[in-house]
């Protein structure tokens, strides 16, 4: 793979010098920082400038000196994109960690993301308090509420002053990262002291430098549970075939995470890998194998594979992603017909469990994780930086520029250890070409 | 309702006198039988003929004299139809009680439905033991595999005299049970002493008297389950809709037991409960209404309701059952159309959890549940009944003729309390007319 | 068993008349009733005098006539006892029916139990309105706190007064039953019209005529997945023993049917079912062989088990109970010693779940009947009647006058198909004598 | 913290030079390492002396060559110490690992742990299959049973001889890591060429180099479950007190990660961290003071924090490990004395899941883990290695010397950021000095 052409830098913005003390009388930090080579896999720095290997990470965590003085200080919380477990315990964690340990009495709530500065819609803001939000995080989706698609900045950044806004935090995906570099550009158009404090968001595990995002871990148990139920059909019917489809657009870790926990799986399909239908070492003939010498198979196919064999120019969505063809329904249609041809009977089940695996609640592990967002973004933003994200790299919160998570999609390394293991546990390089 | 005209005849068919002192010290039966009147609810009563309140059902349960040696019988499981959570735990009941209790040492497992008696499908018969079926009631599904559609009863019958099987036991639907009936007669024909025994399976809870089948309330958990995301998925986008297909072809009863369950729905549509789409009183426009009035909408649709509006004549499956038109998809492109024409946004999240409610294991409960079925019918076949199903009436095991569950559909009564209940929950009463 | 005595009086006591048109125009019941023999089992009947058999049921839900005016109806809910799965599913149920469908303005919520009635504690009363309880359900315990014990009925028909409350919806076990009678009595001394509605709580499910209540299934199957843990702990080490505690103060409902549901259990030990520790036929020889012949045991005792075997007197607790002695303690001291003289190893597993089981959220079909409870139990109140409690009987809602609950503690049969069916299961009886 | 004085050795012992090509004609490796630094967190480095930052680990993965003929290769798993969720997916994992893709005929099951390979306990082997091991995943525990203590390796020695074992797996903790350096020690000693490879398993988290242990996010997601109905339990009863045991002998990583999951734990105990009981900066005043000011506490007590407190020296079991005193029963009968004394009511709750929480399953994330562990162990041994174990850093499989390992136990650093997070959760800080 080529090396990084991205000007890589680590140092994060600043509103200004931070002057006033901090309330965390406990384990405070001076700037620091950590090594690139520290932080990132071999297999990343491979990817990457010799140049950059010298840079440095911040650290996350909490400052001696705030920018901002919490008495006076108002937080704004928006969620945009798509449901993914654990937003609500993002949400809780910027509120308690404001609230407790700052002493910041006001985080507003904006409904319906990034739209919800926008006057034509009606504004509908929330109060959040530590009771209001205290059992939200029993819940799956986001309190509240979402929307997809870009909004103007400037009107944002009207609203920001309206509201008088100090600290905005984002929750949301490569789409609104982006918007968020843009509120960033307008509010230091505009010279206000407004901090933007990005936390990435997105089950399909696909932004760039974050190695696990919040509520993957949760999705991947609940995509599991989807294809156990494909396996129960497929071998409860004769030559039966349980397909599951699962998310991915441009990756295929769930799909492949999935097919990891329940060893069950013979195809795995995923954006990264390509693959043809027909022909000799084409799915179809495969899964024809399959039928006849063990009598079931099953499929998990993320929703971005096989997209080059659909044909066609894609459409595009508000927030300018391709429209994606139905893959699954090519391989329905192209098996049935197939089948039918070679005189064999088959009998399929299509699951496509995707609302419910990213609708229910984080379990512990990611809980654990969205906690740690929570109360890290909040330390940044009260220590006067501004348009980075928060996350975790290692064992490490650290703090990186929105530059950088935005640039281009983490995609699965085909050439990896990790899709190796996966391609051993379901045997398919045996039968597909 | 029209009083039911059935010529109702509670006498269970018997093979002969038994007359082996039964193994089963404990708790042993003379036949017992118990007044029809107690075992109804008044509102089955209603439904009957007075001259069938004067009768009798059969209680299930050990007999002091067996019709069969158990050290020269053998017996067969056969699992027909769809996957319904805890037909293994029945299998596992049948093996245990038959090898534990009676000391019977050969049980084989018929594979994939009644087809495993046709020697053109080939035969792959299992020999189960206490230890094979050790483990299985922790799997959903079932470990005989499953087929649709009906077989030749001779070609059966065959089978069954060349396997030397004394007792087979057919675990299945409305179709299976009628299939068990005809083998019946074509064994009766033959002056062939094999005990045949049903237990029915419906995972829509439709099978007439026959007032809770096993499985059933582990599919309303998981559907609460779906409902649960689709009302996390409604509420998490401005004007979102959640809309969740659950089984019943002629009966509601997981949607609505399921809709009580959560208390989140606001419209519940079921086959026993006629409804329009378009005009004043009609689907869209009480949907148009909500989206208005409160932003979001939860839906849960039963697969068999709304069929008069799909218009043309149905297709027919194998087994005779009507092909069910797609409801849901006629709402959606309703929906969307009307909202559109209306220029109200709206955002629309479909989930079929039908194949992720029907494999999984079952809960406890209904474990319990099955544990009775499989001794009971073990009990029954031993004490040379045939001809009949074990199921549970109040809180007592009974042994019904074959002819009383085949005859009709069980449905929701809508002028029930039970509905009643259903329609305060939804408030959907106020909308649709 | 001998004939019940008691004077079985069906009728339930009424404020008055009830004059006021119902705003639920549908499924208007006027006041209905069913015969006895149609509602209890057939070994239920066995029990009751004959002249019970004539009289009848009164059946639930919503009447044509309301004896209080909706507009000026102030209600209060107190929860009483222990934990139990279900219990705000009761208390949204009452909010919701009260508010949503007959517009009752002001429900109170006590809490502490029966102390929130009482100045000396200070007063905490929560007022609950439809928005407050949405979410409840999704939480075990009481979001109103509860306590155990019996508070003057005067100083509460006292604070009925003060609080100007009309009905009073009282959720709690056996204690609370009986003082809400003696709150009836207090209030009807006084001649204040206050309808005073039990709905009976009791995970150990041994309200007398009580066929199941609500969160039992839930508590069953939080019970079966610890006895699960248990034959993985047992079978994970050599001569390994899991013994599980379970609730069950006078009955082994929780333990019997969870032990149904595993079929996993060994050895299953109630109250209702004399066993002894030494000797031929007691639990160590019988547990010693167990372990010599397969490797490993399953023990489930329901902590009243067993008590005539740890001697000397019982204390009381300050609701009277007797305070069960620690059989699982005498049975781990009893096995160490055995094994320790007859030299053989044993490695013994003791868990305790109570409080695990017991303080989840409600199962769908629990949810579903405390639904039903709540609705019926607002229904019964603004109807005018009073001291009595809701139940479902069979498949109907019914109102049971309040002595007929508390008379007596439900046990398991040990001559039942349910207590043989557990036997079967376990295989006990071959062992222990 | 001083720095290591460790004699760090990263180069892993081997039988001799492997020569036969391997069957696995994708992703080979020749023997590649990587640098220590890329694969510690700082905080680990700090910990370590600069001549290991010079050092490389050595990765992972399957090679070119092999030094056993799978045709003619004899394995052998055993299980040792307590259970852990995930063994049987790691037993699972290393089966297939070696049937399908080695080619291996033979894997022995050694039952009962290292005892199953002393004839006075009489044999029991098993051999494993991937058609035996298909589902045991589905189950916790494990299959092989497991046993404590050390066994002498000679006689262990003189067992794989007999049993003519090429390769040996040993799947366990601390003791069982230091049993499988003395077998090679005794292999080597005899110059017989058999590979001993170590899967660490301790569901404390605790083993040295070991980031994270298998299991360690199923434990925790059902810990977390437990603090939940602690909590339900202290607020469903007025001054209610909650209190979870969870496991951790020296390191409350278990304890902290689930109460950072649930952000409801009020005081949080372990090992690394001191405490008293009395005093003004004492357990049982802040205890106090929490009642009075909030009505209820939830205390998280890791079993071994506090031993300081329980006076008298240490009893040691057979492994040497030393015998835990009763910490809760300390804490709870001081604190039932406290508020007495102080005339407050107090209700404590006591739950202890240990074994419902590492009996169970393991989830998704924990069964890929095992999947890669079972994998790369086979990978290792087949290329000749020995005396070493599988482990992951950072995101890649690596290989340790057994020494490093089992030379000292990793315990929380309570100067961390992890540690910082748990008390600001928590708040303890305010009243525990």
């Amino acid at each position: 793979m080529a090396k990084s052409k991205l000007d890589f830098e680590t140092r994060i913005p600043r509103l200004g010098t931070p002057k006033i003390p901090s309330p965390l009388t406990h384990f405070r930090h001076v700037d620091e920082s950590v090594p690139v080579t520290l932080m990132l896999t071999s297999g990343e720095l491979n990817e990457l400038d010799t140049d950059i290997l010298k840079k440095k990470f911040e650290k996350g965590g909490p400052r001696e000196k705030l920018y901002f003085d919490p008495s006076k200080t108002k937080c704004a919380i928006v969620t945009c994109g798509g449901l993914c477990p654990g937003i609500n315990d993002v949400i809780r964690s910027i509120v308690n960690e404001a609230n407790y340990h700052y002493g910041i009495r006001t985080v507003l709530g904006i409904t319906n993301g990034l739209r919800g500065f926008i006057p034509d819609y009606g504004y509908d803001i929330k109060e959040l308090t530590p009771e209001s939000v205290s059992n939200i995080h029993q819940f799956g989706g986001t309190i509240l509420s979402s929307s997809r698609g870009l909004q103007d900045p400037e009107v944002i950044a009207d609203s920001l002053e309206r509201l008088n806004v100090n600290i905005l935090f984002v929750i949301g995906g490569d789409g609104a990262m982006r918007a968020a570099r843009s509120i960033v550009d307008e509010v230091s158009r505009r010279k206000r002291k407004v901090s933007i404090i990005g936390i990435p968001k997105t089950i399909d595990n696909d932004i760039n430098f974050i190695t696990r995002s919040f509520g993957f871990d949760t999705a991947v148990e609940k995509a599991a549970e989807a294809i156990r139920c494909a396996h129960v059909e497929a071998t409860g019917v004769d030559h039966g075939v349980g397909l599951v489809k699962l998310m991915g657009r441009e990756a295929g870790f769930i799909a492949t995470q999935a097919s990891l926990a329940m060893q069950e799986v013979n195809f795995l399909l995923v954006p990264e890998q390509r693959f043809t239908l027909d022909g000799e070492g084409g799915l179809l003939n495969a899964l024809e194998r399959r039928l006849r010498e063990r009598g079931h198979a099953v499929i998990v196919c993320a929703e971005g594979a096989g997209q080059d064999l659909l044909g066609g120019p894609l459409e595009r969505d508000p927030s300018g992603n391709p429209k994606l063809g139905d893959i699954c329904g090519h391989i329905i249609t192209g098996l049935k017909d197939h089948c039918r041809k070679q005189d064999i009977e088959m009998n399929i089940k299509f699951i496509d469990p995707s609302y419910l695996i990213r609708s229910v609640p984080a379990n512990a592990g990611d809980r654990v994780y969205c906690g740690f967002l929570g109360q890290n973004a909040v330390h940044a933003a009260m220590a006067g930086k501004t348009g980075m994200v928060v996350t975790r790299l290692k064992s490490s919160m650290v703090h990186l520029p929105l530059e950088l998570v935005t640039t281009k999609r983490r995609t699965i390394n085909v050439n990896s250890e990790f899709w190796f293991s996966a391609m051993e546990s379901t045997g398919q390089m045996e039968y597909l070409k």
